[in-house]
């Protein structure tokens, strides 16, 4: 019987006998009793395992090591918490061993430590809650476009374009590294003929004007896979292999794309709290943040809008000192975000209508020439959690935006054609999915929430 | 409103006006009348616009062309068929006009064009059904594993180990290609060095080693996922980007892996034929292959259960002329396998105690020392579908098999510790969603129930 079982009917068991399978977290040992922790990963709840030293003449149960694996039987009784239930053990059976240099101990690992032990953290309860939460996370994802009849579409990982032009990217090759003869002067494009592909390929970072491609034929579509960036920063955010989501919706405007944003967001959070309330309130202790107050802002907030033009307003006229100025026609900084979401707006707020100059090519250009229909979602804790725009559909624009940014039209003439044969009006958006894990779980470093993180100098398991 | 929406409700519908927007497939134009049939993505079905010459006077519906992107409002009416209902037209917008130079005209084109156009295929009837197809399954499988407790974990998909082995994979690399110094004589290690990760990257081929860490702390846990082969094979069963599923569990023996197997493969088949009726419809006229018809029989099967050994001998008693002939301690070949579900037991088989010679290195040594607790699932039609073990727990085994086939105990550290910290018995298996796909679709080639296929020479898109 899995632990999880034996809590949701634990009513109905007292006096029981049950059989249940799993590790040993901890294994406190009294004179005359001995009180066993024990997981299974069913759910966060660990099962306490009682025995008295009459019980255990042979001295079997008290030779349990931490991390070992075991079969118990016992008897169901009433726990020491009013709620909980424990387990009266009968016979144990030692299934897997654990040496006596097992890493994980009974007290308090650093969070490095673990990252360094990424094979071993999942055992602990503190990753045992963040993973179920981004399991659970990915559940209320699929559910949410599903239950609204998107098409789940698997975009290629392995590309030949660079959707966002200058982004740092992985090449993927199968040359041997070690015996491409330089010497022989071949250039670029001649070497990488002879490669897998025939063509210099790299690592998708985003799979989104493949998901315009099947906006075009379905209506509402999503994705939901790994990207990747080659970045060189080492940050807290950062890391070179992530996963993405990127729902593209045909006949949607700017506004409508707010407002499916905003539904998204509200209804998985909802999702999230409801499914995760142990692993929330574990992780709200260790964090000391109080996360679901803070989603249930969000859920309960009516999301505000703002042109970018008038968020600049708002922060010239704030009075706050800032490190840097804020421009009318350039980027926020992470301070203006603070401000906007935390002291002006205590909400999240949508801003649109970015300055055309430091957003992608395929964005709907304005009649302001000045402006393009993106729109970035701010949240409270969060910072940056989507961002969308409207494609630009009318062919001119688009290239002469694409000629202007220097991205290459020949490259791109599929996606071009889709302005030629029966667009129309579309809009999508991107949110990097261990962003909101950040958020949901109060963890500071991306490192923490991928089960094997990839960055610089990192790639071990 | 969606054009499933209109289907679903259709009863209540009949003489109200509904405004609906989509894509012209076909437009007949007749003397007094025309019609239109119009898709939106967001079911199978078209809807059929109708319009007398009189309705148009000002032309304005007979000039709409094919691909073209509409809005039109009109009157519901019951269609000539009887199911069906149509749409009498009263106005119509253009959103979005396509030229004359359309490639997908209202006739049948080869589907080796439309592989070629792969950016317009999914807008083609075959193709709806095809990708629609391809979601549902996905769903079904969330929903499979979600139902029962399973974790979702995502693996890592840049790694620096091999876990099968000899795979032909595909370096990761941040270094230009054209500009490294071989002349330097610098060693493959020490290139790599300079690389990225510090070490030779490179796109796994299973996430199987990574879901089994999870499985020794979560229990049930499954990845679904994208995996890479630098195949150089140019067959309609192989590409370089596939996905992948991989469920892995503790306290699971060889036997109840293939009752979990069983039970996952009859439980998304009837998903998938409760929700994609329309579809399978079209596919089995397409195919000429009765999909359901055996997808049936498989779900009412009880799936059979043989040896090696005895799948050999049955096959060496059969009579039957094999151009290979079936050999204890050796492979099956494709021959054989038909045979055997389609002859002999007319059902799937579970093939399991395979002679270790030619299975990986990870899976459970059985005491005759000359098998592994290997399992593979044949189908009929769609051959070996599913592909799993029993693991090996024991240290010094796994070891020495590692040792014996040259695989690095060093970079496996964390592998091999998994043995000594609380292992139990775990058994898992990968099954690729793409012949998972081509069984039930009836397509022939994995190219075709992939978005945007990679195999060698090809990365377009």
């Amino acid at each position: 019987m899995k632990i999880k079982e034996l809590f949701s009917g634990q009513a109905t068991q007292i006096e029981g006998e049950v059989t249940v399978r799993g590790w040993i977290r901890n294994h406190r040992k009294q004179k005359n009793m001995g009180f066993i922790e024990l997981y299974d990963g069913s759910c966060f709840k660990s099962l306490q395992l009682v025995y008295t030293a009459e019980q255990d003449a042979d001295g079997k149960l008290k030779g349990l090591r931490n991390g070992a694996c075991i079969e118990v039987t016992g008897i169901v009784q009433p726990g020491f918490q009013k709620e909980l239930i424990e387990l009266n053990v009968k016979d144990v059976l030692l299934l897997g061993d654990c040496t006596e240099d097992y890493p994980l101990q009974p007290k308090r690992h650093s969070i490095e430590f673990l990252r360094e032990n990424a094979y071993l953290r999942p055992r602990t309860r503190l990753f045992q809650a963040v993973f179920r939460v981004r399991s659970v996370a990915a559940q209320a994802i699929h559910t949410y476009f599903t239950e609204r009849g998107f098409l789940y579409v698997n975009t290629p990982l392995i590309t030949a374009n660079d959707a966002e032009g200058a982004g740092n990217t992985f090449t993927v090759t199968t040359l041997d590294i070690a015996d491409v003869k330089s010497g022989d002067k071949k250039t670029f494009e001649e070497i990488c003929k002879d490669d897998f592909f025939g063509r210099h390929a790299s690592l998708a970072v985003t799979g989104q004007l493949e998901a315009e491609v099947f906006a075009m034929a379905f209506g509402d579509v999503y994705t939901f896979g790994p990207t990747f960036r080659a970045e060189h920063s080492n940050t807290k955010t950062h890391a070179a292999e992530f996963w993405m989501i990127e729902p593209e919706m045909a006949f949607c405007d700017l506004e409508q794309l707010m407002d499916v944003e905003e539904d998204f967001l509200k209804t998985i959070l909802v999702y999230i709290i409801e499914k995760c309330d142990d692993e929330l309130t574990f992780l709200e202790n260790f964090t000391k943040l109080p996360l679901r107050e803070r989603m249930k802002k969000v859920i309960h907030s009516q999301i505000a809008r703002v042109s970018h033009k008038e968020a600049i307003r708002i922060l010239r006229e704030s009075g706050e000192q800032f490190e840097f100025e804020p421009k009318y026609g350039e980027d926020t900084a992470k301070e203006h975000e603070k401000y906007l979401t935390e002291k002006h707006f205590k909400a999240p707020v949508f801003i649109y209508d970015w300055p055309k100059d430091i957003k992608a090519f395929y964005m709907y250009q304005n009649d302001d020439e000045q402006t393009v229909g993106a729109v970035d979602l701010l949240v409270p804790g969060a910072g940056e959690l989507m961002g969308g725009s409207q494609r630009e559909t009318r062919y001119d624009r688009l290239l002469a935006r694409m000629n202007e940014l220097g991205i290459s039209a020949d490259s791109m003439w599929w996606y071009l054609n889709l302005c030629r044969y029966g667009a129309c009006e579309h809009a999508g958006f991107g949110m990097g999915f261990e962003r909101l894990l950040i958020y949901v779980t109060g963890m500071e470093n991306i490192r923490d929430v991928i089960p094997f993180h990839r960055t610089q100098g990192n790639c071990e398991y």
